[in-house]
């Protein structure tokens, strides 16, 4: 098994977070972002940025092209981003559907290319409920095919699936990451909304650790 | 179980016999193709023009983007295609790394959209030796992860692994169809090569079926 890993990065603060604990882990990481028609792209400059600093390789797939399939989804949508917390009715209107397997199936085509023995997302705990491609059991059964699809094998992993956000922010601190350097917000303005359900969830990880978030949030949130 | 299907389907004699099998056993038939670059659009013409004439839903999904992912494989780039029979080494230089994982892991966010419960596609006994991704134990496991990928379980059936490629071209005389309709040829031409790999396996199906094939080929092939 190669020591080298495909990490999909959106530029977020769990896979920014998986970034790093691949590098801490020993090893080499080639990161993989999608532009699959965000209505911003603060997310993916984030990745960018990181990524040049750290002289991590780092591809952009397109896949707006898709946006047949993606059909009905407000990540890709004009529909209203829906705000508060995340539940299940509201959270379904961003779901793309087979998003994972998509984007997972294109890193592992991307794995045999670069000789990469894992392709790594960052699925976590907090996912479960409401995302069926977040799941252990998908991920299990995603690693057993991906292990027999190509001539190499590639392993699909999770590594951050047993942990909640604020284990992985925490894990992050630990690592002294600086969050300046993600980006959350589904809204793409000067500052992060403070109210989206994916604020939220962000602002709810700095406070269970007793931390500031370091990015700047629009007045009033 | 909805009798919706999803037949991915590039207008090659294969995918052709599948949809018009899909038909022949009942079902509702969602037709998609992928423009991923080929280095000509004559199979896609033919599958828009089937799909028009039977009034059957189509979309074609353009992957082109992907290109980055994709790379090293002759279908997509400027290498020159290999001739002759499909042998283990030429036929390798034709391999798109994952890419029957990535056409199905679309296909199946497409059956989520419309509502199908089944995705089908082409695989047969004389793709077995040669590429993973055409395997029965391919098909199991990524039929295992696309029943729990989304909310909806998608199955993925492969209806013709067990037949070769004269198997299949014997289903679709006994159904009546018309193979001028399709296109196998890898190079793009006027009139089929009749010397690339995969215009040798048709003229060999329509020889064992003591059947000529309809299409015109260029003079001494």
């Amino acid at each position: 098994m190669t020591d080298t890993v495909v990490v999909i990065y959106s530029g977020g603060m769990d896979s920014f977070t998986l970034l790093h604990e691949a590098r801490a882990r020993g090893h080499r990481v080639h990161a993989l972002s999608f532009n699959y028609g965000q209505r911003h792209v603060r997310e993916l400059a984030c990745a960018r940025s990181v990524c040049a600093a750290l002289a991590i390789p780092h591809k952009v797939i397109d896949i707006r092209a898709m946006g047949e399939v993606m059909a009905g989804s407000s990540l890709t949508s004009d529909l209203e981003v829906p705000e508060g917390h995340y539940e299940e009715d509201s959270m379904k209107a961003t779901v793309v559907p087979n998003r994972n397997m998509i984007l997972l199936s294109l890193a592992t085509g991307y794995a045999v290319t670069v000789g990469a023995g894992a392709v790594w997302y960052g699925a976590h705990g907090g996912d479960h409920a409401i995302y069926p491609d977040c799941r252990p059991e998908f991920v299990a059964r995603m690693d057993a095919v991906c292990r027999v699809a190509n001539y190499e094998p590639v392993a699909v992993e999770a590594p951050f699936m047993a942990l909640t956000k604020g284990d992985i922010l925490a894990r992050g601190l630990a690592l002294g990451l600086d969050y300046a350097r993600t980006w959350t917000c589904y809204n793409g303005r000067e500052q992060a909304c403070g109210r989206c359900g994916s604020c939220v969830e962000r602002l709810e990880a700095f406070a269970e650790n007793g931390v500031s978030d370091p990015l700047s949030y629009e007045a009033g949130c």
